[in-house]
Parts: C-alpha cells; structure tokens; sequence
C-alpha cells in the first residue's frame, strides 16, 4: 500500500498561521515582547539568586500587558480567558517564570477572580496583577494532595468577633509545595473546612494574609522552605502551617457560600458534594495551562533534536566518502517522528480545549454537563500532554546523545522543568479515573456524591452503554466514518474514515467492557473498593482511549480548517503517523479484539515506517512551524553550530582527499 | 488459572545472601566501609566545590583498598575483575563518586592494564591506584562519539626525535566530554590513529601528559569545561585539543602494536579491524560496570518508592474510615512490581556477565568467539538495564507525586545522573546493533571487517538459520523446555518451559525473519545502506529479545542456585512476573505470529495483574533485600518519615472520634 501523494514543500508561514490559530494575536504580542525584551533563565544560578530573578521578571511581565488577559475588564484587565491560558503556554523556555506567572495570576488571582465577589475584586485584583501583592494558592496538604475533598485545615467562624479562626490541626494538614510560599508570598487563597455554628460546610477558600510589608512572616504564620527540587528552582515552594490565626469575615472569598455576622451559612449551590465540585470547576484553567506548556516544553525539544538530528552525522555511506545525518537513519526517526506527530494531534486538542473553556466562560447560561464535559476534557489532555511531555523529552535527549546531556544545549533543563507536570494540577493517574468516571456516569450531577468507589455500583444501576459523541468537527467526523471502507477492504490504512471508526469501535468495546465488568463484579457484598481495584487498569485505559479518539477529532478538524491543499497534505500525513503509530503500539489490543488481522497490523508497522521515511526531510520545517519564541531556543547544537562544524569537517576531509 | 502458592514470608538474609552471589565478600566489604566512612554526594554544592568533594572522596577510597580489585597483583593490586566491576556499583548513592572512580580506575587505570605492558605497569600503575596520578580516558571527539573506528585525532611517529606528534586536526577531532579533564586529569590515555613510515595503523593508545604538577594545561594542550550538565556535576568533564603534541616512542601503550626506534610498525595480531576490535574488547568492562550501576539505582529508586507507596495514604476506603496506601491500588502495583520483577532479572543475568568476563580475563587460552560472545551480551545487558533504570526511575519519581519531585528525597538526582547511562559507554542503540550483528554473523570474525553496513550482504551469503544456544543453566532449561506443555494446553502460564519456549521461539522466529528480510532486499544492486536501514526497527528488535532470553535463562538459573523453598517460590513469582509482564508488552508480537491465542492474551494481563496483588505485600521487603548500603538511603519519605506522620494522623483522627 502506498503512502498518498505528500507535497515536496509547504508553505511554513501557513502552517504557522494555521498553528497559531484563534489566538494568533495574542501568540505575536508575546513573541514581540520577547524579541525586544530578554528573560533568561537562571538556572545557572544558585537558588536565591534565581528565584530573585524569576520575580524581577515577573515584575516586567506584569508590565507589559501580557499578563492581563485572565482578569476582569473592570479591574483592568482583557477579559479574555482563551489569551490568559495561550500567553503563558508561550513562555515554555523559560518554566520557573512561566509556573510563577502562573502561581500569581493563574492560581491566586484566578481563584481570586473566580471565587470572590466585588468587594475581593476591587480591593485586590489591580495589586495582584501589578505584583504589588504577590499570593499563593493554597491548596494542597502534606497529607492530601489528589484527594482535595478531604483537605485537613479548618476555617472555624467565630460570631463573637466575626472572624474565622484559620488552623492547621496537625503536620498532615500542613500546606505543601505551595508556590511563592517561601519567599515572596504576602497573602495567600487559603483552602479549608469551613465550619460556622458548629455545623462543617466544607472546602472553601479565604484570603489570609501570611507575611507583613518587610517579608517577615505573621503572627501564627509558619513557614519553610521545601528546598531544592529537580527543576523549577526559580519557584520559592514552600509550607505553610496556620496556628489559630485570624481574618475577617470578609476574607471568605464568598460567591459559593457565605457566613452572615452571625454565623448563618447560606450559599447558592445546594449540597456540599455540588458545591465542592463547583467551586473546584473554577479553577479549571491552570490545569489547561499546564497541558499547554506541556506541549511548548514538547515542541521546544523537538526542534532541538530534529535540527542536531538533521545535522549531526556518525558512521561512514560506503562509497560515499561521506557519513549519514543520523536523522536518515530509520531508528532515529522512530524516536523522534511519531511523538512529531502527536504533538501536533495534541495541538490542535489543546486548542480546542482553550476554546470551549473560553466560549463557556464568556456564555450567560449556566450549562452544568458542558462545565463537567470540559472538565473531563481537560483532566484528560492534561494527563496525555504532560505523559507525552516527559516521554519525547527523554527521548529527545537521548536522540542528542552525550550533547544532549550538557546544560548548554537546553534539554536537560526542559526535561526536569517539566518533571512534575505529570502530577501536579492533578495526579495524571488520578485525572484519568476522573475522566472514565465522567463517561461510565455520563457525567450526571449525581457522580459527585458517589466518590471514585462507588461509581461502580452507579454503573452497575445505571450504565446503558457507550454513545460516542463527537467533540470536534462533528458533522466532517460522521461523514468521514460513513464513507470508511468495510473492514474486509485492502487499502483502508490511511482511509480517514477507518481511522476514526477503529478510534470510536476501540473506545465504545473498552468503555462497555468495563461497565459490564463492574456491573458483575458489585452483585452481592462484593467489596466496592476491590471491585473498582480489581478493574483499575481497564478504567484507566477506557480513559486513555477516549482521549485518544478526542485528541484525534481535533485533528481532522485542524486539518479541516486549512485552506492551502500543500500544508494540508503535511498534516494529513502526520495524521496519519499518530493514528497509525497509535494504532502499532496499541495493537495488542486490535488483535486481541480481532480489528485487525495479523497482516494488517504488519502492515500498519510498515506504514508507520514509510511514513518515518516520508516524513523526514520535512521534519525541522515541521517543528519550527510551531513558532516558539526564537529567544527560547540557545542550545548551540541547535542553532547552527554542529552543522557549521559538520560542514567545516567535509571541507577538509575534501581538502584532503 | 492460579497463581502457583507462594509464602506467607521469606527469610529476607538468605536472599540477601542469594542476590549478593558470587562475590559477597567484595560487596560486603563496601557495605562495611560505607558504615564506617561518610561518603555523602554533593550536589547541594556548586559545581565547582562539588568537584573538590568529589576528589577528596576518591582520595579516601584510595585508601580503603575497595578500589584495587582491578589491578594485577604484581602492581598491590587483587586481580579480581569482577570484584572491580562489583565494588564500584555498590556506590550507586554518589554517581558522580561512582563515575569518577570508574573514569580513574576502570576506564584510565583499565587502559593502562589492558593496553599497555610492563614498562607502563611499572611506571604508571601504582600513582594510579593511589590517586597520585588523576587521568583521562580520551576516546570520544567531538564528531565521533559512537564511530570509534573513524576518531580523527592522529598520532604520527617521528623516528628522528623518536616521538609521537599528538595533533587534533579540526575541532570534529577534539576529545569530547573527558571525565577528569576539565580540572584534575594530569595525563590521559588518548585514542588517535597512528601514523608511522607513511602509513596508517588505525586506532591505537597513548600516554599523553596534559597538566604539569600545579594543574597548568602543558604546552600545546588545550582544554575546556563542558560546563554544568544535567548530573554527575561532581565529574569535572572537559574538552581537549593537542596542537602537535610530542610525547616519547614509549608513550605508545604498546601490547596490540609498537613501533620500532626506526619507525617499523609490528603488531602480534594481523589486520587492522580485528586489531582494533580486539584493544576495543579489552576495555568492555567500563560497560558493563554502567550496567551494574544502572542497576543499583533502579533498586535505590524502587526502594525509596515502595516505601513510600507503602506508607502513604490517599482517598478514603469507604465504611471504613481509612485511607488505602497508595500500594495497594493496582495502578500503584502497575507502575512498580513489574519493574520490581525485571530488575531481579537483570540482577542474575548482570551476575552472570560479571561471572564470565571474570573467568575469561582468568583463563589461559584465549577464545576469540568466547570474548566476542562476551561484548555482545555486555552491550546488550548494558543497553537494557540502562533503558530500564531510566524507566523504572521515572516511574518511581512520578509514583512519588510532589514528594518525588524534592531534591531531599534523592529521585531527581538519581534520575539526573543515570540519564547518560544510555547514551554513554556505548549508546543504547548502537550496542543493540551490535548484538544484532553480532547474533546474525553468528559471531565470525569477518563481521569485523564488514562493517554494520556490510551485514545485509553478509548475511545474504552466509545466514543459514539461528540456533538458540542457552546461555546459562543449560541443562535445566532444556530440560524446562522439553518437558514443557503443549500450547493447546489450558495451563501454561506459570509453567516455565512454556515461558522458556515463548522466549526462545520468539527470538528464533524474529531473528530468522531479519536473515531473510536483508538476504530478499540485498540482491541485485540494491544500496545496502538501505536494505539494512530499511529493516533498522526489525534489527533492533532481535537484539531485544534476544537479550529478553538471556536474561531470562540467566533468572532460571539464579533461582536453581537457591537452597531454601520459600526464596525460591518468591523469586519464581518474580520471574512469572518479568515473564509475563514482558509477554503483556509484546503481545502484538505474539498474537501477529499466533502464538498465543486472543484468549490467553487476555489471561497474561489478568495473570500480571494477579501477580502484583500476591507480590504486594512483599514489594518493600524485596527491594531491600538487594542490600543497598543504607548510607544511601536518605530520602525522608523512605526512612519512616512518612509513616510517622501517617501514624500520628491516624491518631489524631481516632482522638477525635
């Protein structure tokens, strides 16, 4: 079978136009900024100093505009939540200032904006976004972190005074890896159990002021370094203990629940679970965000070792006299290429992720299953970019051999950079159980008040079965599936249509086999805790599956969306090779299943092989068509140097011959 | 099918004593002098203190007698290779130590030994082993890491002074990432095509003073810092160029080929390839000590996880007022025990390597098939137990969450400082070509001579079939696999014959297939830099099972070795474990080639899942019976830090009930 015809050029400014999509805009003005204003970082410093610059440049992003998009119109800022998530994820060479950022204006001034109402917004968003208050998020404990519900610190208002009396009952419910903790932070959105009249009402967030005007911490306010960790280190992470200290009653950043003076509790969510969820639902963005840089942090190393693996050249062509780019080799192109591919796919995922975040948040109507859909979505992206994050950038690192090791050439601070994005934001394993549990409970309101366990025996009562529903490109999607050729057909393989039928067919058979399997297993008294355990494995890729297909819609919607025939073709290819290298690794799975037959799943490897092949020569004009920020890329061995050396060495191996 | 009956408990001291093998004693002194002598790595330090730390270290071990294993006992020395190989990879909690010491002892020292004679012993060895003498091991240039056989630096004699003139003739000649070089090094064994009477000789070994006794470069020598790299800061890598360098006739270190005062050329072994790769034989063992150090991070790193997997607690279990340890969901279980299982297996089989480098460096007669069997399962071992340390060690970071990511509790630094182990001493995929070829040619001596390139066409003539040959416990294995179920049978699972059998047929059949793919593409005029690149994937993979076999067989063995039953029946879980977890990864492979059914397919992931659960209770207990010297064990989260304060919530939770 032969790959279809691909274009012996494309056209990269379109493509970049394409990449840059809905907010192209705000992608030039960071870029913009960048070429006139430099923000290096520091981690050829030791700590202190660097964590000293990271601030001084966050002072500087404050001025420039770029950081305004997340806030409110009225407090000053764009209104534009898409731009606010886009901005950030443009700052990946530089990830101790892009995690800060989004400590201050993601994390902290988010939940200010989102859970707090006007006399919050008027009092405080201009400082945060000005940096003249810089805060901390508050949220994860040293004893929980995935399992936020049951947070330990306890808000206890006090009608006497009207106060709340924020405490940390013992070292478990001590706040933990909080960014900005432990240097900067003046104030902090602090998570707690709320308990008024002697009734607990939940998790709610407070602002609690943690140090005074000179840096020093407050009265009952502990705090300690978390220390040097991998990477991030411009990022003062720290602990936070509260003994008895006291707020207003005003600090309760109160749109979801409130404390009248007397210590009435009202609020307009009915029931905690909802309220909880709700409120969590919020804050939604910085995980978005961290998919986003996910994916920055994943084009950055590729260009790196595609531009090395273009240039560098080991082991002599017989016959030649000259040696081979060790790009040409297909060992190395299966290292670097399929992730190409899924980088792309996952680019136009996250797109669409921005999108339906800012088009909810922008709409006037509440709509509770979109919010959980979006949530699910999110959790999912987040957990896929961030395993394809770490997983290309080991293997661009490796594919740059003993170069790749030196600091100077970028990757190794990449990789421990971008380390923790796997579990922070959300345990990516965690996040995955959230997004099967949204589509074995067809995201109804109820799963809120079953917890993981008990979803199996919501399923059990419940489940009817799977209804694929596309995400993306909806109608293009149907049409495409309609058309697909039988599955007894010779040329199906690069058949969009096969493709995205073999996606869907995989999800649905995963997705009913483990409802079918927790429905047997929670007859009787079964233990609903081993039923869902026994069975962790098959939910956890019941998730996987489902973004595959997702991730996959959004790219056959990008492509969609192209109107030059030449940069179309480039892309359907590297559609092609994440479906197909997708398909390979997973294969296991269609043979077991009998989607595919052992010729076609050898052929489906050649594919992957041919398309490696076809792939190659276009493979650094791919990458570079991202349009990172030129300032972000310093690696020597990427920007000219091997080649220039590779170059000097032919002519005086030609000199002498 | 049931998972064969295994143990309440084990005696932890007799695997202990198992696992420590053949050279107990060696490891027992480390354990013994680790007690007694802080050897704390220094990576809280800046670089270049670091590196002052480092050294001082070295000094110390010096002194200690662990470093002389190595060296002839003419020269104080123990001439015990293998406990050179063993001592080392105890000092897996300072891989900067490890790394300089292997640079000093194995690779500069090991040149000394195995290249040069007598008149270098004598002058050279004792300064060595003392430290007196810091040097280099200068291989790698700048443009030929992998490609040994091309290095460009020369070496050209001139009879009328009767000296070398060392020259580097363009910066892709210049000696790359030189540990020692940068600061200490005060002479280095340099690698450098010899020229002498007008002709060409290949690669030979020099010694080359570079810095005088103040640590001054020497006149024509000039040397670089790599500057910070991703880990092993403590090793002080550098650059070197030599601009017309001379250094006496003497210098040559002399045992493969000498010149004489006239300038005549003499060698005892005729052919420049099969010179070449013989000197390159003699230097194996610096591969396969990073493949033993490999190892001893993994278990350092498992350890730290487990432990902290088995004391951390998150999401409540329902009725029951607890939380579940982490460990005990079965995506926990996932991430861990079959990484667990594997490094049990590459702990036999690097056992086994150490064991036959050992016997063949004691041995009489030289056996040229024997030493070229030996390279090829180094590179391969080495090869898989570097892939697994950077697996298995990212595996237990992010099973670690934030905790994972603190430079306290040491993943970050193991994982920075073993992310080179794949790429140097060979890199990965480099070596599986090797084995490949090496499997392929059936060892011949010709493939010397044919170069990676040249296999296809070798292979066309001469490939007659593979022979599986066991490597280790012959005759028990093929007792195994004789009396082995057929593959109708409904229970084979666990049996070992079958899985030797899977193993074995798969190696055979992918192996065969590689054979007639190169012979079918390699007629007519086919370029063979693509008949063997188009099948590169294809080679690779014969390398790996192959490699999967061995270890495997060598795992049977270890378990064969074990006297007490309830050992053994926890190390026969284990190997079902890293059998079928290994099956479960492959089984595209398996069902694509119809060995196994879709059904038994499905019975291999429930068998893997069963496994982990039996296997559970036992993960932490297994982890440290490799021993581990407890200095290096200092992660708070894996020395009962953890489970104090887990302890203390729980109290604290049942006070308050």
């Amino acid at each position: 079978m032969d790959i279809p015809k691909t274009p012996a050029s494309f056209d990269a400014a379109k493509l970049r136009e394409l990449l840059d999509g809905r907010w192209a805009g705000v992608r030039e003005q960071v870029r913009q900024l960048l070429e006139s204003t430099e923000l290096p970082p520091g981690d050829d410093l030791d700590v202190e100093s660097h964590r000293e610059r990271v601030l001084e440049q966050l002072k500087v992003l404050a001025g420039s505009g770029v950081t305004e998009y997340g806030f409110p119109v009225a407090a000053g800022g764009k209104g534009d939540t898409g731009g606010s998530v886009v901005s950030m994820e443009m700052l990946a060479g530089n990830l101790s200032l892009m995690v800060k950022a989004g400590v201050q204006w993601g994390l902290f001034g988010g939940a200010v904006v989102a859970l707090g109402t006007e006399r919050h917004h008027d009092r405080y968003l201009k400082p945060i976004m000005s940096m003249e208050l810089p805060g901390c998020f508050a949220m994860t404990e040293t004893g929980h972190g995935s399992d936020v519900q049951n947070l330990r610190t306890t808000a206890t208002y006090d009608a006497e005074t009207q106060e709340f009396v924020v405490h940390t009952p013992h070292e478990a419910a001590r706040k933990e890896y909080i960014g900005n903790a432990a240097r900067d932070g003046r104030m902090a959105v602090v998570f707690a159990q709320l308990h008024t009249a002697g009734e607990g009402y939940g998790v709610h967030a407070l602002m609690v002021p943690i140090r005074d005007e000179e840096g020093a911490p407050l009265p009952g306010v502990h705090i300690s370094d978390c220390g040097h960790k991998a990477g991030l280190n411009g990022v003062d992470n720290g602990r936070i203990t509260f003994e008895q200290v006291r707020v207003p009653r005003e600090a309760l950043l109160n749109r979801y629940g409130d404390v009248e003076p007397d210590g009435t509790y009202s609020s307009p969510i009915e029931g905690g679970n909802k309220r909880f969820f709700t409120m969590l639902g919020t804050l939604i963005r910085g995980r978005i965000s961290v998919a986003g840089t996910a994916g920055s942090a994943t084009k950055l190393a590729l260009e790196i070792a595609l531009r090395y693996g273009d240039a560098r050249r080991q082991f002599e062509k017989p016959g030649t006299g000259d040696e081979t780019a060790v790009l040409d080799y297909l060992g190395h192109q299966r290292k670097l290429l399929p992730a190409l591919a899924k980088t792309f796919a996952l680019h136009f995922a996250q797109e669409e992720l921005v999108s339906t975040l800012h088009d909810l948040h922008e709409s006037e109507q509440r709509d509770d299953r979109a919010q959980r859909e979006l949530e699910s979505r999110a959790a999912g992206i987040k957990a896929m970019s961030t395993w394809h994050a770490t997983r290309t950038i080991q293997a661009a690192r490796e594919a740059c051999g003993g170069a790749g090791y030196l600091s100077e050439n970028q990757l190794p601070r990449i990789k421990a950079d971008t380390d923790v994005f796997t579990t922070f934001e959300g345990d990516n394993t965690v996040l995955l159980q959230l997004v099967a549990k949204g589509l074995l409970t067809n995201y109804k309101d109820q799963f809120d008040d079953i917890g993981t366990l008990g979803m199996a025996r919501y399923v059990a009562d419940q489940f009817v079965g799977t209804v694929i529903e596309h995400t993306a490109a909806r109608s293009l999607v149907q049409r495409l599936v309609d058309a697909a050729p039988g599955r007894d057909d010779e040329d199906v393989l690069f058949d969009r249509g096969w493709q995205l039928r073999m996606f869907e067919d995989r999800e649905k058979h995963v997705l009913d086999a483990v409802a079918r399997r927790l429905r047997r297993a929670s007859g009787g008294d079964s233990d609903p805790f081993e039923v869902f355990n026994n069975a962790q494995d098959h939910v956890l890729r019941a998730a996987r599956v489902h973004v595959d297909r997702v991730v996959l819609e959004a790219f056959v919607a990008g492509i969609e969306r192209c109107t030059d025939p030449d940069v179309a073709a480039m892309l359907e290819r590297l559609c092609d090779l994440y479906v197909l290298s997708n398909i390979e690794e997973d294969r296991g799975w269609f043979l077991e299943h009998e989607r595919i037959t052992a010729r076609r799943s050898k052929a489906v490897t050649e594919a992957v092989n041919d398309l490696c092949r076809t792939l190659r020569p276009h493979a650094v004009g791919l990458a570079q068509a991202f349009g990172t920020p030129r300032q972000w890329v310093t690696a020597p061995i990427a920007t000219g140097a091997e080649a220039a050396r590779q170059d000097r060495q032919r002519a005086h191996d030609a000199a002498q011959r």
